[in-house]
């Protein structure tokens, strides 16, 4: 991983979006480092279609190089409350001394959007792979963990002709990993990116309201309240 | 990755089936090794769709425990003859002492596709997961070498509930990947399967019969040569 140290420069750089606050502020992140960004979103049959709409709203405020919507059914894999008709856990205790992880967790899921990222990154002739994933301020998820990060990006670099070639090395950036969401907020603020575009929730009303009681949206709201702002989203009983 | 030192003992273990020969011979040596198959194919816009009735063959013919397809259009990626309007090259002389990948290489296609295998396989509560990567005779393409697939299952034990639980490590199986290809037909054939089922040619005719110019015709007609047999498959002029 890189602590972005380096400049992009207009290089072209794939940047994963989910539609959410992390992503967002990851995206902004590395345009403001002078990558020619590539947005790629996947729609993976999560609950929280409204996520795809911000991603592309996201991408337009952004003036991001190109933007793509990816479809990959994951439902067929199951085994998450994100996927599959397993409840979203709510009001949970947030413990991240235990080694519970929470059925929103989806099986693999920052692997597969990382590969296909790598994929068009390849295509593209990029060789910059940004991602959002913060292991401070989150929900427990393996694959948000700076080792996990560091382990893909080595193998990256032998799964594609650069390793044979020798023309080129992967960089996978994680620019938030070691952020407390109240510091990645601020660094979006500073940034003048608006997060009323965005969209964390993983269980939304059908007027796509924030529930305010899921994992994510308890962080999103600590994390606005610790860095002393409103959440400018909607939230189903005004939370923010 | 593991030389199948291991007995499978029922196991559960997902095995990528692409309907080609190399992914039979893998699954049916899972198969003999006491695994309980999940087989696993990516219908991903590949030119030979003539592959998914293959792979629906093979899993029927192994009785394997379950058989997914799974739809992932890689075509958006681009960048390869498989999923391009790029040709495939024919009567290329056969040099893996340099360093040319051909135009038939996927970007990240075997990354993608064990990163879905990991997802299935961690959902199932499966650790294994076979793939029949070959790294003898081989169009020369970066994700088939012994040095991917370790890095790949170092970061598979790092991208999953396992890491944080610490029940359960995950072990890629690439059985084929140092045989040469007469060795892999005569362990099928060993193992009683019938190749005739299977079908590796990159661009067949509109009647599925097999070019026998491409790079996988080439390497398997050399293959079936060097075993003393005949290709069972249908060629367009009956190279077989």
């Amino acid at each position: 991983m890189s602590n972005l140290k380096n400049n992009g420069n207009g290089k072209k750089a794939v940047v994963l979006l989910s539609g959410g606050l992390d992503s967002f502020t990851a995206a902004a992140i590395a345009k403001e480092a002078g990558f020619s960004c590539y947005g790629l979103t996947i729609n993976y049959g999560q609950r929280h279609r409204i996520e795809l709409d911000c991603a592309k709203g996201v991408a337009d405020y952004l003036n991001l190089a190109a933007h793509r919507v990816a479809e990959l059914d994951m439902t067929w894999i199951g085994g998450s409350a994100l996927t599959d008709t397993i409840e979203v856990p709510k009001h949970k205790k947030q413990n991240k001394s235990n080694n519970d992880i929470p059925s929103t967790y989806v099986p693999a899921r920052n692997t597969i959007f990382l590969s296909l990222a790598l994929g068009w990154a390849e295509a593209l002739g990029a060789f910059d792979i940004f991602i959002g994933a913060n292991a401070v301020d989150y929900s427990g998820y393996p694959d948000c963990r700076p080792d996990f990060l560091d382990s893909f990006e080595k193998m990256a670099n032998l799964a594609t002709k650069a390793s044979v070639t020798g023309v080129g090395h992967f960089t996978l950036h994680a620019p938030l990993v070691d952020l407390t969401k109240d510091d990645i907020i601020r660094k979006g603020i500073d940034l003048g990116i608006d997060y009323a575009i965005t969209h964390s929730c993983y269980d939304p009303t059908p007027d796509n309201s924030a529930c305010g009681s899921c994992d994510s949206c308890q962080l999103r709201l600590k994390g606005f309240a610790d860095a002393g702002l409103t959440d400018p989203v909607k939230y189903i009983n005004n939370k923010g």
